[in-house]
């Protein structure tokens, strides 16, 4: 029996439904998106967000963008591509909505078709990393998890807190240790209210305690998303990952990451080409609406960092487990 | 010609005037203590922080107590001491404050006497960290530091920051990089607010970047404070320093640990015996006074985390450098 998850969008009528990440868990507010130009800015501004669930509502958005104006192909596409740079899944939905429709007699018909096809092959991959990735960690019964890959960032019960999920209906999972993930809080926010939902024990941490706590003997494994999987391992996510995978080295324990294989770029060779994206400086100083630091405190914000294959015991897609990802194990899958 | 500090604590007349740490960098406030009962709620919510600061503190606070009270010495340092369990300054000052006392004819004249020596010494150590510092840090332009270690953690310039700062008077220093150390955000508040009273260049990242940020040769030198050190040279600091090690080691450039010898504590023989300090889990489900998770979140809240001595370049103390921090080279100190 698998526990029920809440779906974070829901297309209908040509209106993208989505839940307002940016309020939750204070305030649940549903947004209608009836055009490229408002899903993209809901993207950029990370009311919706998770590397699989951009790729899914960019789709949708090619297609209300289709169907309200045939030509406005190109720059639509070419805007929803360059909302956020770093997540792959969002160039690849787009650019497989365009093909299906650039070649069709009802372009607006392939385009929704395929963005259907898409949003349904990403919940069936959810359900299946769910499964490899319950495998892998069997025997694992505290898990730390970092920012928020459930169903509000991914189509089905999501990447890594869908395997959090599945050890749960299994009867595996003791507790969940879940990072804060400064600075817009997703894992305070969304993965608090997420795992709340599914009714799974958990205690918040604030992002630097997790180290530590590794190191104390307090996790038997951690499980993180992933927003671009290089051709060679290399994995950037949320930033703070490649800490955790440093202090799960040191402590032996095993270091996952889950996502779908659109997270993979075969074309970026290494994480040192990954661009990173570097986000407005408001968000470190503040929290929220509370200000942390002096106003005009020079801050840098980079939204993700690299974490080395070297570090990573497996990756786990809806096709199977690259352990550990490499050139030979991804080409595998 | 070195950059002037400001006080952070003044002992005037049997009053403790410190400025209230809690309130910047929004408001300047200057307490006035004035009794032990005071000081030691003062250093329990954090209005005085910072290991060798929290130790003249609980001196003053002795030397305050005999002169409202001959009698109440035992119990006076029984609460000082308790105040906070992992920074050994703590129980080392009141200690050393209490045994001047307990054998003078003028128990309150020389409690305060002695207090004003440690006040005095560690104002000179910090003035000595600073040369052997920056010493060991030539050529180490930017800097990343972690929490605060200023003039608002320690008399004179601080520890850590007291480098930091004689690195910039002798011209070497291009830029810090100043983590914001949530939950109470010290680097955030005070680092950028001690920073920016020096002079310095600094920018102010979340605590989860600063690996990713080395691992990308943004830094050539992590150097931080600490509360407690261990006979084997093992650290307890502020919560996340353990991450900034690792990411040092990894990236293959220092790590290094400032304090006076105030904070080596020959009794603990590792980190491994540290006690430490759990705090009130409202520090993690708000910043400041915005709410960041739904109330009631559970949550764990270590105030600091341990490094091992294998993971320390140096220790840096007023009586010269341990390199790497052993029991032997701590015993040649």
């Amino acid at each position: 029996m698998t526990t029920a998850a809440r779906a974070a969008l829901r297309f209908d009528g040509l209106v993208l439904r989505a839940i307002d990440q940016t309020r939750l868990p204070f305030a649940e507010v549903e947004l209608e998106l009836r055009s490229a130009d408002e899903v993209a800015d809901a993207i950029r501004r990370l009311a919706i967000r998770g590397a699989p669930l951009i790729g899914v509502a960019a789709a949708y958005a090619v297609a209300i963008e289709l169907a309200r104006d045939p030509v406005a192909l190109e720059p639509a596409c070419a805007m929803l591509r360059s909302a956020r740079p770093t997540a792959v899944n969002l160039a690849w939905a787009v650019d497989r909505v365009r093909s299906a429709a650039i070649d069709d007699p009802d372009p607006a018909a392939a385009a929704l078709s395929e963005a259907r096809a898409i949003h349904l092959e990403e919940e069936r991959a959810s359900a299946a990393m769910a499964d490899h990735g319950a495998a892998l960690l069997a025997g694992c019964r505290r898990i730390l998890t970092h920012c928020n890959t459930g169903f509000l960032a991914a189509p089905g019960r999501g990447t890594a807190l869908a395997v959090i999920a599945e050890l749960h209906d299994r009867g595996e999972l003791e507790s969940v240790l879940a990072t804060e993930s400064r600075p817009l809080l997703q894992g305070a926010r969304l993965t608090v209210f997420e795992l709340g939902w599914l009714g799974i024990p958990h205690e918040l941490v604030v992002d630097s305690a997790a180290p530590g706590l590794i190191a104390a003997g307090a996790v038997d494994a951690v499980i993180v998303g992933c927003d671009r999987v290089a051709a060679n391992g290399d994995v950037a996510n949320k930033v703070g990952t490649y800490m955790l995978a440093l202090a799960a080295r040191a402590a032996g324990i095993p270091f996952v990451v889950a996502g779908p294989t659109s997270t993979i770029d075969l074309r970026t060779a290494s994480g040192s080409e990954i661009a990173i994206e570097e986000r407005d400086p408001d968000e470190v100083r503040f929290a929220l609406s509370q200000p942390l630091a002096s106003s005009g405190t020079p801050c840098r914000n980079p939204a993700f960092d690299v974490t080395p294959a070297a570090l990573i015991t497996a990756l786990v897609t809806e096709r199977g487990v690259a352990r550990p990802p490499s050139a030979a194990t991804i080409a595998a899958l």
